[in-house]
């Protein structure tokens, strides 16, 4: 079964509401190239942005940030206008796997930003309309973004900058029909309880065209997705909650086994080896049975952390670095600023164990607790670690899967590429993400804190907030990119 | 149509499983009386355990509380074993319905309970185990509780009491089937995030009798929901968490229009004047719009409120107290104890507007902001106040549809009682409440924190946490006892 290409036909009306909507989405999918914006020209158009933006991004001393500084008493780092967001302490006791006691610096930043992808018919097939967006903290200086990619600071205007190019589509709802429209949260080990909006509209209207805007379709998105680097986490997480549905054209005729399984077992009357209800009861079970209890304090009273006039750091050297950057950048809503970045030390590895099971492909699931977790635990991939943070450990101190992350075999190997963690609170963070097919023969038996579930469960989930978190989100995206 | 009584038949299997779980619900809820536990019994039952068990609750000043201190530093009330619970300073800053900037004392209680009910089959109808239990708050002693209600300082024996009656179905997977297992919300005005486990198993297996038990038909506990403060929070908060349908024997020519529209409303396929998705994008719109900043801090940088050797009041007299007490009891955990307590300065108002749309029963349901508000806003009954707390207040700061709870009419009044908050944590802490037929002359457009939504939907919010607040689970309780 080939994939299809939309070529330019004669305009029709848009099916809006007439075709269920996942199955619309799916058809998306299987649209892999379109005249409206051809695959050559993406790549090119691509080529050509990293080209012409020019910015740099210098570390400066903390002194040297502007609007920034280190409260006296409490030692956070807050923005003089009260807004954006705040480098402050946080202390943790948890017996969760094994447990712990300990405190770190966090972000916090209480005010919820829009996420937003805008969707519009071309010849009946659903694109989203992708922004190639600049940020500090990327690799590659730009990736490809929701349409609108704002916190409540930019959309207020606080920091003084341009408009936000499309917000009108997501704040005035005459100009477009809400689909998606859900709370999910961050990185719960470097932000304390935030979370952001993920949005997808639709409209009939006329879209103005914009030079840093293209509209691809969800085949499109997904070849990107294949790629290290291209779409931006925020544009993963909005994609991870599309709901989605096999579209019914032949899915158990795909040569690819793995793939038409993975097709099958979004179908909503799938099999699964635990109910709905029994996941959900298991997550409040883990919850329930143990305690996360956050305190926060000033940044001044986070134990095993330094600071010089230069970064934030852990004694061990492990985990991550608070840094100032100084940003020059030629298309971004204002010329030039500084701000705090959170810098890991090292890469990460973020992996999604899945086996057929009955036939029917389901994702090995980690509860996991992180710092600022909003309840205890979120859903989480099978293996998401800092590779370093484990060295010297005892055995039982190691996370569960680590070997089968760390040492993939090739043939197995479903998914492979580097994705980045958002470029605007992050410098250079970045995660080898991974599905690893491990077969039938792998264990059913899980410890306590894991479940197997199927796609279509995690989407159901999906529907509503903090069941799943960003790290999940993201390297679910790459599953269904490869459905 | 009459309601059923059920009769002693010969035993016959427990059809667990065989039928669909509301659908079962559904025909207890039709079951009015029973041969397990007759209504004369239970009144009998219920009338002999409010004389058997003698206790007393007697304010003390703090400094006779034994294990509880001001902590120096913070004036944090807190237990000298860390756990249990603590009475904090926070300070809450909010741009909802008007905004405010205010600090309170608040509970912090990190940790989740259980509030269980076990459900057994009797004759092929689902009866459950419901307690007598004493909690020192009650106005009246007495009042029937889940199966299990327990701390998790209870259920893991920090406080050296006697083991929990039958905690074992809620914890052994292998004596209880899971049928409801969600965290939800508790007040938010009076407590930091707290959330407890809202849980419904059934058992095929042989349950040990209790002087202190009684099964009972959900019908029979309809019943006695129509009585003032008979069927406790922690009873109505999970009752309302089980899902219901209608049971499709002939609803419709029920002579009780109000009752007849109200079942029907409950069927999957019935219209809503909005869609579900329409009510997540309201809800996430609202979250996103505002802002809710809670920041933790002493109880002694709390400001309008002061203490003295009695109790912590606020400076006009308004709102809660906190409060002392020494109890004394014979059917407790531990014979005499003593413990803080909130005492609300008034008996609240709490009420559900509906209206049919369409001939569908929709409640108008307001988002609400609290200070201890997980999330920003839940969803809260159209009108939750203390109506001294806002004499004075000119009209713009007076909560909506206030006029139609405070002078209701009586011909529109479908239900009408007193019921107490959680006696555990809350001293005499009452509510009116009442669902309130408005009819369809009512407005349908409402202020943009307000909508109209159907119990089904309602239903469907209750299968995940923190959508719908304690009031508002209250008092859905209370509608489901008229259907």
């Amino acid at each position: 079964m080939s994939n299809a290409t939309l070529t330019r036909h004669p305009a029709q009306p848009a099916a809006v509401g007439g075709l269920d909507l996942a199955r619309r989405f799916a058809r998306s999918a299987r649209v892999t190239d379109s005249w409206v914006t051809s695959n050559d020209h993406l790549d090119t158009w691509l080529a050509e942005q990293h080209r012409a933006n020019r910015f740099s991004v210098t570390p400066i001393p903390f002194s040297g940030l502007r609007g920034w500084r280190f409260r006296p008493g409490t030692g956070n780092l807050t923005h003089d206008s009260g807004r954006f967001f705040s480098i402050e302490g946080l202390h943790v006791r948890t017996d969760f796997e094994g447990g712990g006691d300990w405190s770190q610096p966090i972000i916090n930043q209480p005010e919820i930003g829009i996420l937003g992808l805008l969707v519009k018919e071309f010849d009946g097939v659903p694109h989203f309309l992708m922004q190639a967006k600049m940020e500090p903290g990327n690799v590659n200086t730009i990736q490809l973004s929701p349409t609108v990619q704002a916190t409540r600071s930019n959309y207020t205007g606080v920091h003084g900058g341009r408009p936000i190019d499309y917000l009108e589509f997501f704040t005035d709802r005459s100009r477009a029909a809400v689909l998606v429209d859900v709370l999910q949260s961050e990185q719960g080990s470097w932000f304390l309880r935030k979370r952001n909006r993920n949005m997808v509209v639709e409209t009939t209207g006329e879209v103005p065209e914009h030079p840093d805007f293209r509209w691809l379709t969800l085949g499109q998105i997904h070849r990107l997705l294949q790629r290290d680097n291209v779409i931006n986490m925020d544009a993963r997480t909005v994609l991870s909650c599309i709901p989605r549905l096999p579209d019914g054209d032949g899915t158990g005729d795909d040569p690819d086994r793995y793939r038409a399984a993975l097709r099958a077992s979004l179908s909503p009357s799938v099999w699964a080896l635990h109910t709905d209800a029994h996941i959900l009861h298991w997550l409040t079970d883990l919850k329930s049975r143990h305690e996360m209890v956050q305190r926060q304090d000033g940044l001044d009273t986070v134990k095993g952390w330094h600071r010089d006039d230069h970064q934030i750091a852990h004694e061990s050297g492990r985990y991550f670095r608070v840094i100032a950057t100084e940003v020059h950048a030629d298309n971004r809503e204002v010329p030039a600023w500084t701000q705090p970045l959170v810098q890991p030390v090292e890469r990460g590895v973020s992996a999604f164990l899945t086996r057929p099971i009955g036939g029917v492909t389901h994702l090995l699931v980690h509860a996991r607790a992180e710092a600022g977790s909003r309840d205890v635990v979120e859903l989480a991939p099978t293996v998401q670690l800092q590779p370093g943070n484990y060295a010297g450990l005892p055995p039982e101190r190691v996370p569960r899967y680590r070997e089968e992350a760390l040492r993939p075999d090739p043939a197995r190997l479903r998914y492979d590429t580097v994705q980045s963690e958002e470029g605007g609170r992050f410098y250079h963070a970045e995660n080898r993400s991974m599905i690893i097919d491990v077969g039938e023969g792998f264990p059913l038996e899980t410890p306590p804190e894991f479940c197997w579930m199927t796609p279509r469960q995690m989407s159901a989930l999906l529907r509503h907030s903090y069941y799943v978190s960003i790290q999940a989100r993201s390297l679910f995206a790459g599953l269904l990119s490869l459905a």
